[in-house]
């Protein structure tokens, strides 16, 4: 937790797909607090035509290297969300993998019985986490 | 904002599939009044046996053309939500895209910290939205 | 609904998946007390390097035979949530269609408003459920 899903267009190499993994992974981390192995990433990859991403008139210039990363989580501190964007699109951008004006990221909140990470148990609620 | 995917099955044409994404957004524009550009569309396209949809006992009958949306939005008006309903209805089924029986949609509301468009800024919380 | 999503590996038989989705729609059935036809299913198949499954810390090892399933429901009871992970972590187990360790499951909420079934009305609103 979070669940982190990335839609992105076809075109980038494995390589670069996995590396935006791992930093992500690590902004997840840093700014949320969170354990290290509590990672949970689907990347699921496009058709150009596939993805449609404009920019509520804000002049945001998008090229095919656009990626949504849509976020599931408990509920997070205003100041915790909007660092983790901050860092995100500057760790990104540092690696040349995704450029400020291409990231867009939404999150949508869940409660503690919304997570059930292996053996059909809710961990937040029996005390394992 | 807001997020919109659909879920198809594959068959149908690049165009119709891109007259489905415009009209949903011109739905999106005059329902929830938002600016024309505020446009985030992602389509996943699926083998037939990928999406098992059937109708809560209420005599839907579905057909290989049916269409899931799922919108992730800010609150919305009960009144808009049912009017953009059926105006997505209406509207696809006039330009028959979408047969009213095979049309599917869901609705999850998240915050105005829950988006950023860009820049690793929260805009509706920074003033720019 | 509830809209349940899949997210899986390639490498499944068709007929495998198809079982996952069954079993599943059993274990909605009996544990949210919903009609037999409220079925509201969606399979995505990605490639290895695509999903990024660990455990935050809780020791649980994943195979290729992972998979997610996220929940988009209407408000549930906390005892009915956990009765359903127990129940289909050990239904999908004991078909062998996937290990305890392989099952993660996360469920978002949503309002009545959020859904429309069909010939774009809002059947929880409408009278209709």
């Amino acid at each position: 937790m979070p669940l982190v899903r990335f839609d992105l267009q076809k075109g980038r190499s494995v390589e670069e797909i996995k590396e935006i993994m791992d930093i992500t992974q690590e902004v997840v981390i840093e700014e949320f607090k969170v354990p290290e192995r509590d990672r949970y990433q689907i990347v699921t990859q496009h058709e150009p035509f596939e993805m449609n991403i404009l920019d509520t008139g804000l002049d945001i210039e998008r090229s095919e290297k656009v990626v949504v990363v849509s976020l599931t989580s408990r509920p997070r501190k205003k100041e915790d969300v909007e660092k983790f964007y901050q860092q995100l699109a500057e760790k990104l951008a540092a690696k040349k993998l995704v450029a400020p004006n291409d990231l867009m990221v939404n999150i949508t909140i869940n409660g503690d019985e919304g997570w059930s990470f292996g053996y059909g148990k809710a961990q937040f609620l029996n005390g394992e986490l």
